[in-house]
C-alpha cells in the first residue's frame, strides 16, 4: 500500500474534516459522505458497496488488520498513516482500534425503498434515540424486512452512534428518509398495503389477533410521545402489543422488533 | 417532613456510603441494600415494597417532587437535604434531578422464582452487558413472564445501570440468581418443563416451528460466546430465530424479547 502522507498533527485539515463529518449531519449531507470507526464497521461499509474516499490507520492497526483491510487499501482514494495521538483525537471510544474511514454514501437509486404490494415495511415517526434507530435497523436486516422509512426528524442513519448500533445492518437494508410520512402512508395504502399504527387507542387491535403478513406496514412513534395525531389519523388501523397492565411500556426498539418478527411469519 | 441534617460536604460518610453502594456489588450484597437515582425509579422501588433506608434530596427537588415523594418522606428511616454540589458528586447523570435513595432489597422469600409445571421462564447464562439485562427484565415484566434466573456471573440486577434500563421492571418480576444453571435446568426438566437453548446448533429447531407455551424455559447465552457447552448439553433442545444468512445476529436482548413474546402466546 502507498500512504499519501503521515499525519501527526491533530489540527491537520483531513483530520478536521473527519471529525466534522462524524459530528455534523449537515456536513454529511453536503459532502454525501459519512465516517466509520473500527475495522469491522469499515469493512461492512466497503462490503455493502460504499466507495471508500479516505482511510486513516495507525501503524500498529495497519499491521494488525492488514488482511481485513487489504481491499480497502487498494481502492481508497486517499490513505493516511496517523499517529496514536491523532487516533485519540478522532475516536469516539475509550480504546480506539486506530482504523477510521470516510465513505461516499450509497447512491439514492440503489438504496431507496421500492414499494411492492406484498412488501413488509416499517415506518419510524419522530424517534429520538440513535441507539433505538440502530437496533431497529440491525433487527430489520436480520429478519429480512423489505424496507424502512424514517421521518426526517429521526436521528441520521449515518451518524456514528446509529452506525455502531446497526452493526452494519443499515447497509443491508433499503432505507429512505421521508419528508412527509402522511403522504407516504397514503401512497402505501394506494398500493394495497395495510398501514398499522403501533399506538394505544380505544379501537386498537391486539398483535395476538392480527395477521401481519405480506403487504403490510407498521408505524412506530416517538419514545415519549408516541405517533403524532395527524400521522396516526392517516393509518389504516391501530395495533397494540398486549402487556401486563401495571408494567412500563416496552422500549421502542423492542416493540418494533416484536412487530417485525410477526411481520416475517 | 423532618430532615435529619443538611449535608454540604462531599466527604460526608452517608454520601460516601451511597457512592459505595452504587459502585460495588459486594457492598450491596453485604449491606442488603441498593441505591436509586431520580424520582421515578425511587418511587418504583418504594411501590414495589422495598423499604427506604435513606432519602437524599436537594431543596429544589424536595419542592418539585413533594407529591411523588410524600409517602417515602414519611417512611424513610433517614432523610437528608443535600446541596447541589453533593448532588453532583452522587449522580451518574449529566443533569441530576437531586433525588437519591438507599433501599433494603426485597427479602429472598418474596422475590424468589417459584417453579410451576405450567410456568414460563427465562434463564440468562453469563450475559455481560448491564443494558441487555435491564432491557430483558423490563420486557419480561411487560410481557408477564413468570420468572428470570440469572447465572451468578451476569451483571448485578441491583446495579444502577441495570436498574435504569429496567425502568423498575426488576421489582415487578420474580428474579433469582442461580449459582448452578445446570442443576437448575435439571430441576426444571424434572418439574416437566421443556428447557430450550437459544443456540445455533445443527439440530436446532426454528422458533417458527415450535410452540413455546406454558411449561417452558429458554436459556439465553453470552453476547459474544453464546451458551457454555456444559449448560447447552443439559438443555432439552436448541432453538434458533431464523435470520437472513448474510446478516449480523440479533442483539441478545432483542432475541430474548422475541422469544418471550412467543412464550406468552
Amino acid at each position: 500500500m502507498t500512504y499519501m502522507q503521515t499525519i501527526t498533527s491533530r489540527d491537520n485539515s483531513q483530520v478536521k474534516n473527519y471529525i466534522q463529518l462524524a459530528s455534523s449531519r449537515k456536513e454529511r449531507a453536503a459532502q454525501g459522505q459519512f465516517v466509520t470507526e473500527g475495522c469491522k464497521l469499515t469493512r461492512e461499509a466497503y462490503d455493502a458497496g460504499c466507495v471508500p474516499a479516505t482511510l486513516f490507520v495507525t501503524k500498529s492497526a495497519a499491521e494488525k488488520y492488514s488482511q481485513e483491510l487489504e481491499e480497502i487499501f487498494l481502492s481508497a482514494q486517499n490513505i493516511y498513516e496517523i499517529s496514536d495521538s491523532v487516533s485519540q483525537k478522532m475516536t469516539q471510544t475509550v480504546t480506539p482500534q486506530g482504523v477510521f474511514g470516510i465513505f461516499h454514501m450509497l447512491d439514492k437509486e440503489r438504496q431507496d425503498v421500492k414499494i411492492n404490494d406484498n412488501g413488509r415495511y416499517l415506518l419510524l415517526s419522530s424517534l429520538q434515540d440513535p441507539g433505538n434507530i440502530g437496533t431497529i435497523l440491525r433487527t430489520a436486516a436480520a429478519l429480512g424486512i423489505d424496507g424502512i422509512f424514517l421521518s426526517s426528524d429521526c436521528p441520521d442513519i449515518y451518524s456514528p452512534k446509529v452506525l455502531r448500533c446497526t452493526m452494519g445492518g443499515v447497509f443491508k437494508l433499503p432505507v429512505t428518509v421521508s419528508l412527509d410520512l402522511r403522504q407516504l402512508i397514503s401512497r402505501l395504502k394506494n398500493a394495497g398495503i395495510t398501514v398499522y399504527a403501533a399506538a394505544l387507542t380505544d379501537d386498537a387491535v391486539s398483535l395476538k389477533d392480527v395477521c401481519l403478513g405480506s403487504g403490510c406496514a407498521v408505524v412506530i412513534g416517538n419514545e415519549g410521545n408516541g405517533i403524532r395525531g395527524d400521522v396516526l389519523a392517516e393509518c389504516s388501523r391501530a395495533l397494540i402489543i398486549p402487556m401486563r397492565p401495571d408494567s412500563e411500556s416496552l422500549n421502542a426498539a423492542m416493540a418494533a422488533g416484536i412487530i417485525m418478527w410477526e411481520m416475517t411469519k
